[in-house]
C-alpha cells in the first residue's frame, strides 16, 4: 500500500488562503454585510462588455494562438509605452494569461531552480507564497513596517538577500496594505536588485489605481527592463475580474519559458475575454478615471470614518483597501474579526490573512458602495467602542 | 553573475510542441489546406453562445467560487450520474478549470513527489509528457501499436510498472489516433491498477465523440472510482475551445489539492464560460448528436479515400482523428508531412508530434468540411501516387 504517498507533500503543506477561511465563516451568516472581497463593486463597462457580446456573435469562439490575440499584444505594448515609456516586442515579450495570478504562477515555474530563494514583502496578495514554494523555491519572507507605510526599504531587502536569492516580489500598489512605492523608494530598490544580479516580479494589477500621482514600474528605471517581469491585468482596473484576463510583459528569455509552460497547461486565454480585453485598452481610459474618482471618494470616506473611532491608520495611496491597527485591543487580528463578524455582523478580513506581519490589522476593502461603506463602519465603531468601554 | 542559472533548468529541458513547430512552417504559407488543427471546425452552437452573452448583459463578470459554480458543478455530477452512472459530491469532487489542461496540470502538482513515475502511453495529447516532468514525476512512456489499434494492452502496462510507479495517463478516445478502449480492454487495465495500488488520470475530453457505440469511462468499473481523476471539458463536444471550460472529478482527497493550487494560481475559470457550460449541460445533447453525425460522415469519407490510395489505417472510432500509416515510402514523417506541405500545399501534423511511437504516421484531423478534405486527400493521394513512381 502506497496510500501514505497518495498526495504531493508539498501541496498538502500549503495552508488554504486565510480569506477563503474566514468566508467560509461569513457564508454561514445570510445578514453579513461585507468589506471583505478584493474585487471591484461596478459591473465591467457596458462597451468592454459588448465588444465580448459582438465576438461570441461573430462565433469567435475557437483557440487564439498561445500567446494571446497578436492585436492584443499590440495594444499592452502601446499601453505600456504610453504609461511607463517601456518597449516590449508584441511577438516575443509579452504573454496573455488567465488573470494576473497565471502569470506569477508561471514566472516561478519558468525561473526557479530547487532551493533558490524569491524574496516576498508580506503584508502581500496570497499567491506569492504557494506558488513559490509549488516550484521548489524557498520563500524569503520580509516583513512591512507599519512605521514605514509598508513600503519595501532598501535596508529590509538588503538583509533579506543571500547567495540563493534570485527573485523580489514586488507588489505595488499593495494588496491589503494600499501602500504604494515612489519613484525614489524604487531607485533604492533597484540598485540593490542591479548590485546582486536578481530579477523583479513586479505586481501591478493595481498600478491604474493610485491617487496622488501615477503608478512607477520598476521595469522603467535604468537597468531594470531587463530584469523585470511586469504582471498586469484587466481585473482591477477596468472591473473585470470574472473574466480571466492577465499578462506579462518581459525579456524574451525568460518569456518563451513562461509561454511554454502556459501552451502545456492552459493552451490560451479565454478568447470572448481577449476581444474584451482589447477594447478596453482602446477605449476604456475613462472608465478607469471615473471608477479611480469614486475609489478616491470611498477612500476618504474610509479614512474619515476610521478617524472619527480613533483606529490609528496610514493614508493608503493606491490600490482600494485600507489597513487600520487593531493593536490597542490586545487581541489577535483573527480573533477581532471574528468577533465583530458575530457581533456586528460585518465582514472583514483579518490582517493574518497575508502574512504574519499583518498581525494586528485589519483589511478593509472600499470597494463598496458609500451606503455599504457608512452602515459597516457606523458597527464598526460601535463595536470599538464597546470595547474601550470594557 | 548568476546568468548561467537565469532559467528553471526542467522548464529549459522541454521541448516545444511539435504541433507548434509544424504549424509555424504553415503560416509562412497563404494558400495551403490544413487539415492539422485539433479543434471542432463548427462554431460554438448559438443558444449556447446566447447564453453566454446573456450573462454578459446582466453583468455577471464577477468571479465565481474558486472551484466554480455551484450549479455548473451540479450539472456536471447528473451529466456523470446519466452517462456513467457515477455520482460525484459537487462540493468537494468536481473542480472548473481552464480547459482540461489545466486540470492535468492540476492532478500532477497535487500528487506527485520527486522521483514518483507517470505512465504515459503513446502517440497522445502533447501536454502529459512536460506537465509530468513539471511537477518532478518521471514520465515512463509505453509506446503503443498499430497492430493493437493503439489501444494499451495490460502486458504493455505491466511491464511499464515499476515500485515508482503512481499515475497512469490513460487518453482515450485518443488524440492523435483516434483509438478507444472498449469496456473489456479497461477491465484488464483495471485489474492491474487496483493490484499495485496506482491511480488513473483519465482525460475522457473526446468522450462524447465515439462513433460505433458510447465512450466507457475507466472511473465506472468497480474499485476504480476512488482511484480515478476524471478529466473532462467543453471544448470538443461542443465546439467551445476558445472558451476555455474543462472540469475535473474524482476523490475529494485529491480534488481538494488540485482546488487549492487551482485557488492560488488561477483563482476561477473564466466566469461567462462557465453560464454558457452550464446550457450547455441543460440543453445541449442535440448539438452534439448532431455534430458527432457531422464527423462521423467525414471519418468515413476520409477512411474510404485513404483506402482507395492505398494507404493504411485500422478504423478509428473516437474523437476526430485518422492515424495512417506512411512507412512504405521510407522516409521519417516529419520528412514526410514537410515534403507534402512544399510539393502539394496540405498541412497534415507527423505523428512524432504526439511521442516517438508516432514514427511513420501522420495526424489527419477530419473537423474540417467535406469540401477541404476532399481537395485536402486529392492533394495527397497525388503526393502518394508520385512517391511511388519514383
Amino acid at each position: 500500500m502506497k496510500q501514505d504517498k497518495l498526495l504531493s507533500d508539498k501541496t498538502v503543506g500549503l495552508k488554504p488562503s486565510g480569506i477563503r477561511r474566514f468566508f467560509d465563516l461569513v457564508s454561514e451568516m445570510t445578514d453579513a454585510i461585507s468589506l471583505g472581497v478584493g474585487e471591484p463593486d461596478f459591473d465591467t463597462p457596458w462597451h468592454i462588455r459588448d465588444e465580448g457580446i459582438y465576438s461570441l456573435e461573430k462565433g469567435r469562439t475557437f483557440y487564439t494562438s498561445n500567446s494571446g490575440l497578436m492585436e492584443l499584444r499590440q495594444e499592452i505594448c502601446a499601453y505600456m509605452k504610453r504609461s511607463q515609456g517601456l518597449t516590449y516586442d508584441p511577438a516575443s515579450e509579452v504573454l496573455i494569461t488567465v488573470g494576473g495570478s497565471e502569470a506569477i504562477d508561471l514566472m516561478f515555474r519558468a525561473m526557479i531552480n530547487e532551493g533558490d530563494e524569491v524574496i516576498i514583502p508580506q503584508p502581500s496578495y496570497v499567491s506569492y507564497e504557494p506558488c513559490a514554494i509549488l516550484a521548489d523555491a524557498v520563500p524569503v519572507i520580509v516583513q512591512l513596517k507599519n512605521e514605514n507605510e509598508f513600503r519595501l526599504k532598501p535596508e529590509e531587502l538588503q538583509a533579506a538577500i543571500t547567495p540563493r536569492s534570485k527573485i523580489l516580489v514586488l507588489p505595488y500598489p499593495n494588496n491589503p496594505t494600499g501602500a504604494i512605492m515612489e519613484k525614489e523608494d524604487l531607485e533604492a530598490i533597484a540598485q540593490i536588485i542591479i548590485d546582486n544580479d536578481l530579477y523583479v516580479l513586479s505586481d501591478e494589477i493595481y498600478g491604474e489605481l493610485t491617487y496622488c500621482g501615477g503608478h512607477v514600474s520598476i521595469a522603467s528605471l535604468p537597468g531594470m527592463r531587463e530584469r523585470t517581469v511586469v504582471v498586469n491585468g484587466f481585473s482591477k482596473a477596468y472591473a473585470m475580474t470574472g473574466w480571466r484576463m492577465g499578462y506579462a510583459c518581459g525579456p524574451a528569455q525568460i518569456l518563451e519559458q513562461m509561454t511554454k509552460i502556459h501552451q502545456y497547461a492552459i493552451m490560451c486565454a479565454p478568447t470572448t475575454s481577449q476581444y474584451a480585453a482589447l477594447e478596453a485598452l482602446r477605449n476604456g481610459d475613462e472608465d478607469v478615471a471615473m471608477m479611480r474618482e469614486s475609489y478616491n471618494q470611498r477612500r476618504r470616506f474610509v479614512l474619515h470614518k476610521l478617524e472619527g473611532m480613533g483606529l490609528p491608520c496610514f493614508e493608503p495611496q493606491g490600490a482600494f483597501y485600507v489597513f487600520p491597527c487593531i493593536k490597542e485591543f490586545g487581541m489577535t487580528s483573527d480573533v477581532f474579526a471574528e468577533e465583530l463578524l458575530k457581533e456586528e455582523k460585518v465582514a472583514i478580513v483579518p490582517g493574518t490573512a497575508f502574512g504574519d506581519s499583518g498581525e494586528g490589522y485589519l483589511r478593509i476593502s472600499y470597494a463598496y458602495s458609500i451606503e455599504n461603506l457608512r452602515e459597516a463602519l457606523n458597527r464598526l465603531a460601535r463595536f470599538v467602542a464597546k470595547l474601550r468601554q470594557s
